[in-house]
Order: C-alpha cells, then structure tokens, then sequence
C-alpha cells in the first residue's frame, strides 16, 4: 500500500488545483453513551479522514495551496495513566505530512476565508458555526464556499486512488470471510442473532467495525431491520447485509440470502434466480460512461420479466417498469456509491450521488435511487437488486386495485416462504469494465447451499 | 420476572413519596455516526428506562403523583417499508402502564413546574433547555427541583428491585459465558482482537451489546485500553473487562486475567494471589452497614501485605497505605455502582457514587474511588482490585525518589512479566452480607488455568 503522507499528499494537491480557498476539516469529537465516560466508539468524519488519513479525535485540519496544517492538543499528562502513552500532536503531523502542528486554540487565528463542511455532531458543528460565524448544519446543503469545497471533495472521492482502494480492498476481503461464515454457522444457530455474532467476530477478529449496523433477519421484507431476536426457522430464508469497516475508514457493503434449512425450497429457488439474473445482468453493465440509473432500470427489467416468467406479473415487461409494477417488490434503488461512507457521502444529501442538476425523480420506483451519474473508472459502486413481500405495499389498497389484473396475487401467494431476498456486492468501475471486489463470495443459489451446509 | 408496568408502577409510587414535583425524563435521541442514516445503536437515557421500561428513542415520559403520561409520535406511515410494522404509542402506553399517550408537540403545554435531568446527545439537552427555560447541561451538577428529583431518583436507583436484579442476573450470566468463551478462544488467537471478538460474540449471540467499550488487552497496565491490535505472545497475561448489557440496559462488569500460553509463570501467580486475596477479602466483608471506603482501604492493605510478603514493598502495610505505596501499583477504587449504567448514575458526578456532604479526596490513592457511602440492601456494586505497573507512575521521577527505599525497585524488575492483573466481579449486598453475582466464573489461577487450556 502506497505511504500514508505521500497519499495525503497527492490528494491535498489535487483538492489545490480545483479550489482556491483554504479548507478547515474538523474530525468530530467522541459521543456519550449513557453517561461521559461511556461513549460510542469515536468514528472521525470521513472528509477528514480522507485528507488526514488518521481517527484523530477533537482534531482539525487546515489545507491551503496543498499544505497540510494539524490542530490538536496533546493529550493531558494523567491521561498516560489511564490512555497509555500517545504520540504527540507532533508525532502525529510528521506521520500525515502535516506542515505544522499546533494546539487547537490556534484555529482561531486561522479561520479567514476558510470553507468547511459540518461534522455529524453537534459539538462539533456548534463549534464550526461558532469560529466561522455562519450555521453549518449537516442537515442543510452547503452553500457559498461551502458548495465549492464539497463539489472539489466530492469529484476527488468519487474516483479512488490506489491507497482508497488498498484499503476497501481489505474490508471487501474481510466481508467475504464474514459472510461465509455467517452461512456456516445457521444450521446450528436458533436465533438471527447467533448468526449475527458469527459475522461481526470475523469482522471483529480482524479489528475492523462494522461499517453500518447489521441486517442479518429472517424477515428480509422489512429493508432496514436492525433487529435479531427472531427465532430461525427450517423453511425460513435469511438475509445478511453485513459489511466491514478498515481503522482508517473504508467501507464494505455486501448481502447474500441463504435458506436457514441449507436448500432453498423450489419457489425461494426461482426468486432468487430471478434477483441473481439481475444482479449479473447489472455486474455485466458496469462500464466507464454508462449511466447508472440506466443500470437500476435494467435490474427494474430483468425482474419484472423474470416475475412474468414465474407468472406473478402479467404484461410487457417494458410496460410493467414503466408503471412501477417492478417497484411493488423491488421498491429500492439498485445500489449506491461506496468508500469512507458505506453511501459515500450521503452527508452532503444527493450532491455525491447526484450528477448536477439532476434531481430524484418521484416516481414510487425511482425515489429510492441514491445515485444518478454517469460510471468513470475509479467508482466503487454496490449492485443489490431484491425481491421483496412488504405488507404495507402489497397489503395497501390503493397499490392492490391499481394492479389488480397486473399482479397475478394468486399466483403470488405461492411463494408466501419468500418474504426478502437480496443480492449485493461492491464493484469497481475499471478502464475497461468493471472488477467485482466481493466476487469470492459465491452469489449463486447451488454455491450458497454448499457454503451453508 | 414481573410484568413490566407493574414493576414500572411501583417505581413511580415510590418516586411519589420522595417529591411533589412533576418530573419529565427524555430518552435521548440517535447520534449520526458519518452520515445522518448512519448512526450509533440507540441507547436511552438510563433514568428514562427506569421509569419508561423500554428503549423508546425521541420520547419523553412525565411522572406526577404515581401517574405515567407517554409522549411520542407514532411511526410516520413510510416508515413501514424500511422499518416495518411498528408498534403504536398507544400499545407501547399500555405495555408500561401509561395512563395517557400523546404525541411529542403537545408535551409543551404539561412543562410547568417540571423537573428533569438532561440527556447525554446535545439535541435532546438542548431541547430540554429550551423547553424548560433553563440550562440542562449533562455535564453541570443539578440545580433546584433538578437536584431535588436527582436525589430521589438516586435514592430509588441504589436499592434495586426485584425486576431490576432478574435483568442484572441476566446481564451477569451472561458476561461470565462470554469469559470462559474468551478463555477457551485463547490458545488458538493470535490478536487481541480474536479474543474480544469471542467474547463480543457471545454477548451479540444472546441479543444484548457491551455495556462498555470492552478492553481485552495483553497491555493492562493501560487501564482504559481500547485497542485490540496487539499480537498474543505466549509469556503475555491477557487482562479482559468484558461486560454485557441486556435490551432494557442493565449492566454486567466483569474482569478476568489470564496466561496466553494457558499457564501463570511463578512471578504471575504470586501477583495473581495477591490480587486474588484482596478480591476474596473484600467481597468477604460486604455486608450492610460497612462502608465501600473501609472495603476500598482493605483492598490496599491487602495488597500492601502481599507486596511486602513477596519483597516489593517494604514497611508495615498500615503504614505503606497511609503514605498510599500500595497505590503505585493499584491506582484506581476497588469499584463503583452498577445498575442501568456500567458506572451507575456516574452522569450526575458523584451525587450517587458520594453520600451526601462527602467529596473526593485528593490522595492519589483515593482520589478515583468512585463509590463512598455505606452499603444496603439491594446495592450492586463491583469489586475490581489490580495490579499495574504503568510506566508514567513508576518510571516519574518524584515517584521513584519518594519511594526509593519504600520499593524494593530490584526485587520489583523481577516481576516485569506482569504488566496489568485485575479480577473484578458483581457483588449485591444481601440482608446478611453479599452475593456474588458473577460468582459462576471462576477466579483462582488454577481454575483459570483449567478454563484457558
């Protein structure tokens, strides 16, 4: 992996040539749990981390002409007894190439003209908005030099650099190991959350975190469970979404559905063959200037023709996408960006995922969509169609005399043992095509059961 | 396990007779992690989940004369698809005896006269501030009516019930599991991280998190270590203060230290015992009446003995502790409460910890006893003697000169194989002395040895 400072380096140079303000970058300070000395683990923001490379807590960071300033005090003298030994503030400059290194106080006299962007929490935007005399709220949109400093960030981290992907490289690998054993250790397990336990200790083991909280459910039809205390069941299938976290930031976001018994049975078979058929479809796409809404339209496709296939959709399955008969089961978008944020710089709402000028559409099967820009080599983006039964959609009377002769519901109610299926790996965008970093974890329905076996 | 509103009821009738103001608890809101959809786990304000019984985020409960008035909003319709069916507040009312359930908005007309203890996010306390028209800083000591609720909140939470101790038991049987998993996972770990990650893996595998960021470290004379990075080398002791926390967020607290290579070398063992007897002695004069204080300075001169016993320490142990010798190896308090937190009620600073008109002293060797009063019934409370030899105590200067002829500085290089031991265990005061509920871990180097083999 390329040197820390001589990565740094090269990125504050490319931030030099596309903004002529000086950037202040502050990494966020720790958050109490129940009580101060109890506290989440300190996750840095991730423009941050991107230019200083380190998750150094309370610190911030000045970039001006592509020199690199640190500001940070050193830790108190008692706090050796309970923190160990620390490397100094000057330490620390010399291992990320900063210029100079001085105590936060210092800030103060080196705020002119300085763009920013608001850390997540509210410490430490209240100090942003306090030093620099205008709101800097992470739910507003930047503005001014604000929206200069985010568009030069955001073209930067869009495209990884080689020590971006070094690192996604490794929490890619560990997402894989994690996965596999997550399959290997349901047949014996009785709840989702043993299941869960034999993901995270993988990613755990390696020292990484986790980089979004776990889905691992038999309940797949709810998108966004965070919960575990469900009982698992032989006929049950179970969706993971699980990804690993690198000490410096870099993401892993990766889904597989394996059938708790170890076989599917024939109906969870034949949906997931058809989520498979878009997943590859999709992979197959991937190409420097493809735009990738067209590639959420074409998972849209391949589902809606494999659901007429199976006899749940009737119809053309052009016509079906376009009026969203696709989205009653797949009513996500086909992906998202990914690096230092598993939706990589969702912070600054749809500006990363958003090409200019575009904005989300609001048709119910497009809204969804978290990225709609045109692929260049360097983008790492996830590919994750599903199927879904989600009652409050499917159960929905308005959503149920729109389709009525559009959804053969019969029919449908033959694969009642599918509730939520997901496919989702991480691909790289590449000269020629496209690589798929998670690719050693078998995504087919014959390679899933041996894993899970 | 009693029903939950009944428990909750009882608390509410007590809190009745201890003030007449109307109090209002917020559970606190969700820290944004890197981005706004990605956020820590929820965790709710301990003394809202005395009272409230559940881990309801963005929600407040008002308490007067026994009754309980809920205000939360209901999940917004959308919400179904990404979270699924939630429950209403009118069913959560009812699952805690509320006598009314509201939304949010309309608890600004029941503010009046109400006192409250702020938060731990900046916005729910600044939410609080504003509402109640006065500064609720988490980290200022209580004022006025706060203080008055404070108190009684205090004086309820330290004897725990019936309810309470069915979930500590809980919390307890299941960090002594994730212990002995620890140890067995041992042998075949090459990082510390592997360890933790066994560990961690049971606690996640029964559906509860850590009550605290775990430290499992070859490295304990770092006492708050959080790094997991460190190979395991075979003359390595390995320090771990793991501890569990179950849904409703009560805490376990447990340490164990035990040999990599599954055997104490004679230099371990000696320290080992001696750390061992002042656990077993201290645990043996918990009864009601005594003061933690009393148990704290047995712990010392316990220590003091065995350190003069095998040579490091010279002089009379009275008088050693007196001149605090026995604090350059044990520098913390023997312990502290446990309850809904790890420290519990350590939000209100040592207003729980401290018996009324008490303060912290300033001897080194007793100025991080985080518990002074006399014990009751019902009080849990951790013993946790140890022994370090942290680098910026014992090589300082001053230190070493004020001790030159206290230390047996040469005797001492002999034992340089034992960088940080601590044994620590959950202990209930009973009507007739303890119990140890975490007493199902074994605690002697030969059973550790047995465990960890």
């Amino acid at each position: 992996m390329p040197n820390l400072s001589h990565t740094l380096q090269q990125r504050r140079q490319k931030l030099a040539k596309l903004i002529d303000v000086p950037a202040i970058l502050w990494s966020g300070s720790i958050n109490s749990r129940n009580f101060p000395a109890n506290h989440f683990p300190f996750r840095a923001s991730s423009h941050f981390l991107y230019f200083a490379g380190l998750p150094l807590p309370n610190a911030a960071i000045r970039i001006e002409a592509g020199k690199l300033q640190l500001f940070m005090d050193d830790p108190h003298p008692s706090s050796a007894l309970w923190h160990g030994e620390m490397p100094t503030r000057h330490q620390i400059a010399q291992q990320i190439g900063a210029d100079i290194a001085k105590p936060l106080a210092e800030l103060e006299s080196h705020l002119e003209g300085a763009a920013t962007i608001p850390a997540q929490d509210a410490a430490t935007w209240t100090q942003q908005s306090q030093l620099l005399n205008r709101w800097l709220l992470p739910q507003q949109p930047p503005q001014g030099i604000d929206l200069e400093l985010a568009k030069a960030i955001i073209s930067l981290r869009l495209i990884h650099d080689e020590s971006a992907l070094a690192e996604l490289r490794q929490a890619a690998a560990v997402t894989v190991a994690a996965h596999k054993a997550g399959m290997v250790a349901t047949p014996k397990a009785k709840l989702e959350a043993e299941v869960r336990a034999a993901m995270e200790g993988v990613i755990m083991s390696d020292n990484m975190t986790t980089s979004y909280n776990s889905i691992v459910t038999v309940h797949g039809e709810v998108l966004h469970n965070e919960q575990y205390h469900h009982p698992l069941q032989p006929g049950d299938l179970l969706l993971a979404d699980v990804g690993a976290e690198t000490e410096m930031g870099w993401a892993a976001d990766v889904t597989r559905t394996w059938p708790v018994s170890g076989k599917f049975s024939s109906t969870q078979r034949d949906i997931y063959d058809v989520v498979l058929a878009a997943h590859d479809a999709c992979i197959a796409k991937i190409c420097p200037g493809v735009e990738y809404g067209d590639i959420h339209l074409l998972a849209a496709m391949v589902i809606a023709e494999g659901l007429v296939n199976l006899g749940i959709l009737q119809g053309n399955s052009q016509d079906l996408v376009e009026m969203d008969a696709h989205a009653l089961f797949f009513p996500h978008g086909i992906g998202h960006l990914l690096g230092l944020d598993v939706h990589d710089m969702e912070d600054l709402g749809d500006l990363a995922g958003y090409e200019e000028g575009r904005i989300r559409s609001d048709r119910f099967g497009l809204g969804y969509l978290r990225l709609n820009r045109p692929l260049h080599p360097g983008m790492l983006v996830t590919i994750e169609p599903g199927f879904y039964q989600v009652p409050a959609i499917l159960n929905n009377r308005e959503v149920r005399e729109k389709y009525e002769n559009i959804v053969n519901w019969q029919r449908l109610s033959q694969f009642a043992d599918v509730r939520g299926i997901r496919i989702e790996d991480d691909v790289l965008v590449t000269e020629v095509g496209s690589e798929v970093l998670t690719a050693a974890l078998p995504s087919t329905a014959s390679e899933i059961e041996d894993l899970s076996n």
